[in-house]
C-alpha cells in the first residue's frame, strides 16, 4: 500500500480510511463531474466549483467559473481540489453514529495557468470528453479565438490523496439490540433522458454517445 | 432581488447567474447532503467534503470528518463553504460552450465551535434530520458522553450567494446550423433500495421515514 507523499497531505482524521494508491486517486477524480478548488484571496478561502479533467499525472480545471479565482492562481498562489463522490447514506441505530459512505480525493499544490496553446487544446479535449465520452470527435472543435478566451489551471498530483467510507453502520455493542432498523440507502448520480436544445434544427437525434452515457459509466 | 451582503460575498463571474435571495439560498444548502468546507493551514488551503445541515440563519458543520480542520476553525479562522449541486450536462454544438447546469451556494465568514450541549444536541438532530427527516425521532439519542465526543462549527449566513446555471446549451449563432446533436441531460442524485446491516436482528422492517426518503424530497 503506497504512504502519504507528503506529511500535509497525510489523512489525519480516520486514517484508516486513505488511500494514497494513485489508481485509487485516478478512479475518483475520472469519476466526479465537479471538482471544488480551494484559494486565497486577502486572508478569505473560497471555494468554488468547477469542471475538472485529468490527463495523465495532471488535472485541468476549467477556468471560466470564477475569474478572480484565475487571476489568484495563476499568480502561482497554493491551491486545493477536492472532489468527492456520495455512495450512500448510513442509518445506525444511534444518531451519533449516522454517517455518509463516500469517497474523496483532496489534491494540495499549486495552480499553474496553461498557455500553451497545444495544452489548451488538451485540456479542452478532456473537459468535453470528461462530460460525455467521444463527444469531442461530434462537435465543431475551438477557434484558435476561442482557444485564446479559454483559462485553464492545471495541477500535479505530486500530493494526492484518497479516503473513502463504506460498509455499513458501527454502533456501540449494547445498540445492536435495539428495535431499530440500520443500514445504508445507496446513492448515485443518475442521469434523465436527454432532452434537445428548443434551438435544434428538425431531425437530428442524439448520437450513441449521447443516449448510452450513464454517471460513473454505469 | 436581494443584492450582495458584501462586496466580497458579490459574484463576479457571470453575475447574471448569482442569487442572494435567503429562500434560494436555503433551498440549495438544504436539498446538497455534503459541503465542502474550505480553510487555510500554513499557507495552504484545505478543502474538506463534511455534513452540514441549516437551522434558521446557523449551517452546522459535522466536525468529526478531520481534527486538523476543528482545531483551525474553532480559532474563528476565515473559512468557506460551498454546497452544490449537479443538475444537468450542458452539451454544446461547439466544444467551447459545454457546460454544466448546477446550483450553488458559497458561505463566507468565520466559523465558531458549537460548545454549548443544548446547541450540539440541536445540531445532531438537524444532522441526523438531514440525511432523513424524520429519522431523529426513531433512533437512540445521544449521551452526554456522545455529546461530549461531538465536535460541531457554525457559520451564519451573513455573507452567502447562490449561483445557477440552467436552461440549454447557448451556441455561437452560425454554430446552429451545424449537423450536431445538443441539448441537455438531466442529473441527480438517485436512492436505491434500503440495504439492511448484515447485523440486523431478524424481522426489523425499515420505517416509512426510511423507505419513502427520496433525494432532495422528490
Amino acid at each position: 500500500m503506497a504512504t502519504a507523499p507528503s506529511q500535509r497531505a497525510r489523512v489525519r482524521r480516520a486514517p484508516a480510511r486513505a488511500d494514497y494508491e494513485r489508481a485509487t486517486i485516478d478512479a475518483i477524480l475520472d469519476e466526479g463531474l465537479v471538482a471544488h478548488l480551494g484559494f486565497e484571496v486577502d486572508g478569505q478561502p473560497y471555494v468554488i466549483p468547477t469542471l475538472h479533467a485529468r490527463v495523465g499525472d495532471t488535472v485541468y480545471i476549467h477556468g471560466s467559473s470564477a475569474s478572480r479565482m484565475i487571476r489568484t492562481l495563476t499568480a502561482c498562489a497554493p491551491a486545493c481540489l477536492t472532489v468527492t463522490l456520495i455512495d450512500a447514506m448510513v442509518l445506525a441505530r444511534s444518531a451519533f453514529h449516522h454517517s455518509m459512505n463516500y469517497r474523496s480525493v483532496v489534491v494540495l499544490g499549486q495552480a499553474r495557468a496553461v498557455a500553451d496553446p497545444d495544452e489548451l487544446l488538451v485540456a479542452l479535449q478532456a473537459f468535453t470528453d470528461k462530460l460525455v465520452p467521444g463527444r469531442w470527435d461530434e462537435v465543431r472543435r475551438p477557434s484558435s479565438k476561442e482557444l485564446k478566451a479559454t483559462r485553464a489551471l492545471a495541477m500535479t498530483l505530486d500530493e494526492a490523496s484518497a479516503k473513502a467510507r463504506t460498509g455499513p453502520p458501527v454502533d456501540d455493542e449494547e445498540d445492536y439490540a435495539l428495535d431499530v432498523w440500520a443500514g445504508v440507502i445507496p446513492l448515485g448520480l443518475a442521469a434523465g433522458a436527454p432532452v434537445a436544445d428548443p434551438k435544434l434544427a428538425a431531425g437530428i437525434e442524439p448520437s450513441e454517445v449521447v443516449t448510452r452515457w450513464r454517471p460513473g459509466g454505469r
